[in-house]
């Protein structure tokens, strides 16, 4: 088994793009044909959701390292959903795709330790490679976390400072050492760098929004040993310019992902004139690879080679 | 439908007492007579949890008001344990209980929605009448949470001072106005006030830890229009006497949860003599008793008459 971050820098590198697709279905955004049937019926619309992210990640498995299903989406179908959102993560380790799971799962002691047992790691029931976690319950409620996946190589990504509005209401508030976010920050850094792979990097992560640059800089200076997980790129309006502080000059270090801007392409002007919704896949195509040549042209990304 | 606190109230004072039992159902902890087969096929462990979550909810019933499933334990079984959850919540609602989804979920725009959406509610897809909420991600994360919690007449109790011996670690870091989990109660105690009922609460609660009844008391004073969702009762150490102040004269305003100490009772010293492990389900129902005179005798839950 291959330390998390050094099999993630190693999908960037064979792929030349840190752009992670992130899987968020939603079923007034489908594509027509894929929205047919009672969407009031749960196994409808879970039906949906799973093969319109198959498809998703047929596509854009040749073109990123990675993909990130949001569980909320496919929570929100009840029990269906749960079946639906694990032939997705299957399909796309098939695919040759590593797994970053979006919960932001958090919880104390054994509970925690359940939430890691049963997500983290590809022999795990739902055989995420990473999963993403809330800091809100402290240093021991990311223990468990840490510890497995220490034992399955497996990752993780803490929540810093995310892209919302709303995201200083907690994270931006001041203590005697500087805000909130560089508080759980430097926790953060402290086990990445209790956790190193050969690339330098913890299998401790952290999620930094796009829409932040400035603390994005400051966080990728604090931060040496944490991959990031950049979300906020696109409809959140976080640009590629906005993404270049968040890698090292080797381009690694950073994921950025793009959900909507990606997965209903078709639905941007740019895109539903040029194919039209009957070939959203090729939207879903083109759109990949444009926020690829931004990265490349804009970020250290273009150093990948 | 009546407000959620409302009802909740109505639950408490008719049962006589505010305890909410918790359905954490973990292998290595089940009667054995439950735990038979391979603990490692999912499907088995799935159905394992079912009927024991089950078979404790008809003990629970003609008791007390609540029951708080864990989401993590079931999630650990993979989709399984999802349908397995999905049931159990089911089978608590057919026996008038009220259902607290424990999934402390927290996530932005859409997404919350999408969680908020499928959760909360009878007529949801997994129909829990309150969810669990953590806070880091800022104020309009609880928004859409707010919205529906009081479009369906159910709760969110959010996460404000958890029961932890690592909750200090970013909850008691000091703000100028105070410590962070004051911040984040005096948002949620705003968002009570703008969602009153007649009992005089609000449909969004807090998670406030019985292991720290300093700050119960505290904040009981400080979120007079807040029900409290009170953990950390038995095995994590919290008495009758350390979450007395979490009540109102009229013992309202608080539910106190157990988990392991009832639903693992056959392994408490003091019952596994008196029934052994066949007669786990007196156990439970011994421990429930045991737990409602406690506060009946030590707190205001003593007024409910």
């Amino acid at each position: 088994m291959q330390h998390f971050t050094d099999e993630l820098a190693q999908a960037v590198e064979q792929r030349g793009n840190p752009v992670i697709v992130g899987l968020d279905p939603r079923w007034q955004l489908l594509p027509v044909s894929l929205a047919q049937g009672d969407s009031n019926d749960l196994n409808v619309r879970a039906a949906a959701y799973e093969k319109f992210c198959c498809e998703v990640i047929d596509v854009v498995a040749p073109l990123v390292p990675a993909v990130k299903p949001q569980s909320a989406f496919f929570e929100a179908c009840g029990p269906a959903g749960s079946t639906a959102l694990y032939n997705v993560m299957a399909h796309a380790r098939d695919k040759g795709l590593l797994v970053v799971l979006d919960v932001k799962r958090g919880d104390i002691g054994s509970t925690a330790e359940a939430y890691a047992d049963g997500m983290l790691g590809r022999e795990s029931a739902w055989g995420a490679d990473a999963v993403t976690v809330s800091p809100y319950l402290g240093d021991d409620s990311l223990h468990p976390f840490v510890e497995i996946a220490q034992q399955r190589a497996a990752g993780l990504f803490v929540l810093v400072k995310t892209s919302n509005p709303g995201s200083g209401t907690l994270q931006d508030q001041t203590l005697a050492t500087g805000p909130v976010y560089r508080h759980v920050a430097d926790l953060v850094e402290r086990l990445a760098e209790q956790t190193l792979g050969q690339r330098g990097y913890g299998s401790v992560g952290a999620v930094v929004g796009a829409t932040y640059p400035a603390q994005l800089a400051e966080l990728r200076s604090a931060m040496p040993h944490t991959w990031f997980l950049v979300p906020g790129f696109g409809s959140q309006g976080g640009t590629a310019q906005d993404v270049a502080a968040a890698f090292d000059q080797r381009g690694l270090g950073a994921v950025v992902n793009s959900s909507r801007g990606i997965i209903f392409a078709h639905r941007r002007d740019e895109y539903r004139d040029r194919f039209g919704e009957p070939r959203w896949q090729e939207a879903v195509d083109a759109s990949t690879r444009e926020m690829i040549a931004q990265l490349r042209a804009e970020t250290p990304a273009g150093n990948l080679g």
